[in-house]
């Protein structure tokens, strides 16, 4: 007679393992050994360096308690592609840490595992493995995204070099209103601002290795991050604010909302140091993806920092520089 | 005049950065970039496949709020390193995510990371990125270990045969009783089965590629974690509680505590399936290693689950088969 109700074919599994295999196995690809091991197997391309990064996003303070499952899936899974993308580096596949407080129903991560699964086709990747655990606080999302790039040749922060300029992707700004709109602050009447922050769009696919001489996404605000990168790079960089480009959504809301814009984090475009022997090449490859680059300034030896001007040249003082988590 | 605080060399960064800077870049190693980047760099050793797990521990689900600050961070790497040893891999390197609650003060993490940079040295891991957020809840801490393995030849959970022995490395069931010790439910007078509980010794480099023909860790208890071995294999397992390998301090609590050993989870010992041709190259390789591993039972063909058995054939009924976090 056997013993163990879980190894019996009728006795149930421990509830975790169902959770599992309803919202979980569906998304699982090869390598994830049907979630079923102790570990998942990757085997990365030859000649290729392996990429791997790890964002958290953890409720009321990176996803606000309403906002669609679908779109929180989808949302963990962009910013962390959004990370190879700073990298010129191509998607593998995902490990993804759930844990879950007891209020949270299955009819929610069914609508979790649901966005992740429109996001893995459109991106190219499956998941490969991870951990359920159950808390008492609010649910933590933690994803760590596995990726490849030429070998030797990942875009990095500290590559920014004097007289190259600053670029970023799309448009800058959207991301933060959007959170504001949400939170009944600033009108959205088509709801796109409040769209670009639920669903940010990586930059992948670019092909910036030979282009860029330096690269990071934008997750904690413009100038807080050109900050980082030019930090790195052990230089300064100067921008012109009149030539941050924002999209209708955002010069509608009105030039009040413009240090948010410069200074408010979740927009995941790229920010970019390109030498000017590079500009034809840039404008070529991003002409190719249907992704808008817009030159915004310049990085400058001998500086240290991040200096905001208008078009007229006059220095701008920004009430707020970026979002820290603690 | 730069205008972001951020940028300028006398304003302070944003707190997560000199958490990090102060706890965590002490702890990176080669591909973490300094932890500069938005991703780290891997290369796997060539001809490798790439090993990757992530376990997650949530305070007051997987550790106790009082467990020294330093054994929490021992025990999530180690039961992470468990995951490739179950595999016959070998370590790399490891990601961390840290969600961290407003009480929980910056001496707590200075002792986790001190934990963490001890087994780094013990074990040949770095750091390798990361993330770090705040939460309103408790504390959930989660890591992504990378290892590799030769091509093709990682262990895996579905290979168990009919007449392969089920062995299992060390002693069963300190884990579960140290938690108990811990609570109050169990004697523990030199604090053996506690330390069991707070830093389980994670089987590597035991060679058992070419010996074993399937393998799990026992994170959940012996009799639940073999009744999923035996599923993916898809036969069946009979064990002799008997034969169950006790430590001293196991013994010494009483027979009443043998549903909880076998039971019970912690244990971060490996499973093994383990054709009788095979036995002697398994005990020499485990000697190798000063490793005991003990023969408990068998894997038979045409059964289903888990039968356990007392010396004398009688079957045994236990009262807890395992643990589920939900």
């Amino acid at each position: 007679m056997p013993s163990d109700p879980a190894g019996t074919p009728d006795a149930p599994l421990p509830p975790e393992f169902g959770f599992i295999r309803r919202h979980f196995q569906p998304l699982a690809g090869e390598g994830a050994l049907g979630l079923a091991d102790d570990a998942a197997l990757v085997r990365p391309p030859a000649g290729r360096d392996l990429v791997i990064a790890l964002d958290t996003m953890v409720e009321g303070v990176h996803f606000l308690p309403d906002d669609p499952a679908d779109t929180v899936g989808r949302k963990l899974l962009r910013c962390n592609l959004s990370d190879l993308a700073a990298m010129d580096a191509t998607p593998l596949g995902y490990l993804l840490s759930v844990s879950r407080p007891p209020g949270r129903d299955d009819n929610w991560f069914a609508g979790f595992a649901a966005g992740l699964h429109d996001d893995q086709a459109r991106y190219g990747v499956t998941l490969l493995g991870g951990d359920t655990t159950g808390t008492a606080g609010p649910l933590v999302l933690s994803l760590t995204i596995l990726g490849h790039v030429a070998r030797g040749r990942a875009l990095r922060r500290n590559g920014a070099r004097d007289g190259d300029g600053v670029w970023v992707t799309g448009t800058i700004g959207d991301g933060a209103l959007g959170l504001r709109a949400l939170r009944g602050e600033l009108d959205d009447p088509a709801g796109v601002l409040a769209h670009r922050y639920r669903l940010p769009e990586p930059r992948l696919g670019l092909g910036l290795g030979g282009i860029a001489s330096a690269a990071m996404d934008i997750s904690d605000g413009l100038v807080q991050d050109l900050g980082h990168l030019a930090r790195e790079s052990g230089i300064g960089a100067r921008i012109d604010a009149s030539l941050v480009p924002l999209s209708q959504a955002a010069r509608q809301a009105g030039a009040a909302w413009l240090p948010v814009c410069l200074g408010g984090g979740d927009d995941y475009e790229l920010l970019l140091a390109v030498p000017p022997s590079h500009e034809a090449a840039l404008l070529r490859a991003a002409a190719a993806r249907g992704v808008p680059v817009t030159r915004i300034g310049q990085f400058e030896a001998g500086t240290q920092g991040v200096a905001v001007h208008d078009a007229s040249g006059r220095p701008l003082t920004l009430d707020r520089t970026g979002w820290s988590h603690f």
